[in-house]
């Protein structure tokens, strides 16, 4: 892909009215773009990374065995009323009449109607477990959108829903999405902390946040610095297994502002790993039980008696996560920014120095791509007149882990070669390969 | 994956609300379930469909170089009303009022959006061309959504967009969705025809529907059988290569109802060659030059003059394509449904006998079904109790290509094999791997 060529809008400055820095660095090179407040277009270099970020949260759904389903945007306002949520939710439900005159709504999230496909769907115990997914647009019509597309109005989520027969196989349910939550972010380069919750207009007794720390969050987080240290590469989708994780994060004092209790945390965490900042809530899980399935009637038959199914819901911030990666790995000072290999859009970018008589540099450039392209690295070519050090800036914010200069110090069969943070080595387009793939495999 | 712990709610019989063979076969085999009126969940059956075809959509437009972006779906009614199209688009348009009381819509298509996205975006001719695709949910407030998911209210679409400095550029653009257009049908083993038709509420002078033949299609359609025979296999993404596939195209007469005229037809078409049918339309390619870019002044400057960029735009229906395809593919009076492979939600059904005190055929599938992932072949086992007859019938209608049945009749290290229109076999299981692989290739 050459830049030229490419639909990357860059803007000379940041953009006044935005305040933290994700939402500078998403405008500034060209992510998304404004179409009404709260309300984004994501142009193709922000699309690439949602995307990837959105497999890598598929694939861990999968790989607990949670199947793929979609959910309409769309909603009948019946169903809610069902559940008694329909008023509850206020205003930053977006309300809608059809032309019929029908009360819709545009789903800010999917426990209802979830419950409603299960209830008509299956009637015997037998079909249980059942763990579901999708992948969806949502809205929340918030008074005051801001911090781009942290807390915007129309956002993709990921949402599972559980349906269990006993309590017990529920929280089996429930701990399966702990874990793959934790497997998720790790892949996204991501530290993650769950935290004990409120559980807010979803109901129920039992959640957990994943919260990642960052300065620009806004939730307020108190744990103990031991919790990082807490090991899950060796759980296993086992009931024990997965209930020892969760006893083994239970030992460490971790909880959000709305749960805090200043004696509780001084008495249960030593002064030397108190951690009080700030986070970035990227996913909340859920056990509430029998609170939709009761009124709404979701029941199996269990040996001729009826019985409510307990449910649990599940949710990650899709297009949240972008934000909170760049929340996470920017350096705002230096003008810096890295994306991890496993979501940037690019795996590497070739920087040529391009004078008006003299494209052997560019053409140069064309041969190093195809080369990286046949071992399946994706590179973008800067074909533009730009000159070289307004290039690598502009490249510094955009993030692409690695960079490949071809310029006036490029020797023989030497290429000059850098992690967008790191210094400066001369290597051969080999030894640039081995070292993109190694980093690609981590 | 078992078949019983699948969420896949098979229904008795066929729902009596629908009335085209795709609509009843999706509820039938729970592909689909309705939610309100015109909207629908998909399950995890019709959801792999749909995913397999949005991915070859995806992959059929990358590859004439069209770059991908993501569309809100609410939109401000402001562009509209800077195009002019706010009223036009009557009650069909679904409206909502935000909790300030700004008018915004669902979008039923993005000319206006993309539109201003250019124009925030680029300034100079150097830029272009620009080609941009989105797939997104898309409303459309239908007075009577019927026929389940091909005239429903809430559909996905691929929508593209081209930008370009002339006519003569924006042709060659138009001519690069033909040609990706046709390769896309083909890989979903459909045949569609490219025909002349109207503009509607897109505007302009140059359309195409490209549309499969189907008893219950909405179109009428008139063409000559010829049409058929012309080969786009050794196109290549040339001006020249790209014109003369239009060409040969235009020299058979070739339109829906709209644009029909009986003595052209006549005129044009030997007897024998007549075809007079009625079809679906699958996808729709509008040029319309400068009719958005005008009034919502999207303007590239070219060497100091001011020049409103030429545009076109190209859809395809993703979710509509699911119907469609079950529509030319199956056999409602045998009860036989057949994906392609392509987009098979399974490569191959196992269907084992079971009795309730010999588990022996269950243990076999499960050998089978390891054996058939290790050689990336996906497979579902019936483990339910149904007789072997009805897992039979009920997997006729699921289409699923092959079935591996696993019964009285197994001899040693053979299985029953059969395409599921086709005849039994008895193979090794190697073989019937190599078979699925080949089948999988074309």
């Amino acid at each position: 892909m050459f830049f030229s060529k490419s639909f990357i809008p860059i803007l000379k400055n940041n953009p006044s009215e935005a305040k933290i820095k994700s939402h500078q660095l998403m405008l500034r090179v060209g992510m998304i773009k404004q179409s009404s407040a709260g309300i984004y277009s994501w142009l193709p270099l922000g699309f690439k990374v949602m995307k990837k970020i959105e497999q890598i949260v598929r694939e861990e759904q999968d790989r607990v065995g949670v199947q793929e389903i979609l959910m309409p945007t769309i909603q009948s306002s019946e169903i809610w009323k069902e559940s008694g949520r329909y008023e509850d939710y206020g205003e930053e439900m977006l309300r809608i009449k059809d032309r019929q005159n029908r009360e819709m709504l545009y789903g800010p999230t999917n426990e209802e109607l979830v419950t409603e496909i299960f209830r008509s769907s299956f009637k015997s115990y037998k079909s249980l477990p059942q763990l579901l997914y999708h992948i969806q647009w949502k809205f929340r019509d918030e008074l005051r959108p801001r911090f781009g597309i942290m807390r915007c109005r129309e956002f993709y989520m990921k949402d599972a829903y559980s349906f269990d027969l006993t309590d017990d196989d529920a929280i089996f349910s429930y701990n399966k999405f702990f874990l793959s939550y934790l497997k998720t972010f790790k892949r996204l380069n991501l530290s993650a902390i769950p935290m004990a919750a409120d559980t807010g207009p979803i109901g129920g007794n039992l959640s957990h946040e994943f919260i990642i720390l960052a300065d620009t969050g806004e939730s307020k987080i108190y744990t103990d610095k031991r919790i990082f240290d807490v090991d899950s590469s060796k759980t296993i989708l086992d009931k024990e297994s997965l209930g020892v994780l969760r006893k083994q994060y239970e030992k460490f004092y971790s909880v959000t502002d709305e749960k805090f209790n200043k004696d509780e945390f001084e008495k249960s965490v030593a002064e030397e790993y108190r951690v009080n900042t700030k986070g970035i809530e990227v996913g909340h899980i859920f056990y509430f039980g029998d609170k939709y399935s009761k009124p709404m009637n979701a029941a199996v038959d269990f040996n001729g008696k009826k019985e409510f199914v307990k449910m649990g819901s599940y949710g990650i911030g899709v297009s949240r996560l972008v934000g909170a990666i760049i929340e996470a790995k920017y350096n705002d000072t230096d003008g810096i920014m890295k994306w991890p290999m496993s979501v940037t859009p690019y795996d590497c970018a070739i920087i040529p120095m391009i004078n008006k008589n003299d494209k052997s540099n560019l053409e140069k450039s064309i041969k190093v791509h195809e080369f990286l392209k046949s071992k399946n690295i994706e590179t973008i070519i800067d074909d533009t007149d730009e000159n070289i050090s307004a290039k690598i800036k502009k490249f510094n914010l955009i993030g692409i882990p690695y960079q490949l200069i071809i310029g006036s110090k490029s020797e023989g069969n030497l290429y000059e070669f850098k992690e967008v943070d790191g210094e400066t080595q001369k290597l051969k387009v080999e030894d640039i390969c081995s070292q993109i793939i190694k980093a690609k495999q981590n």
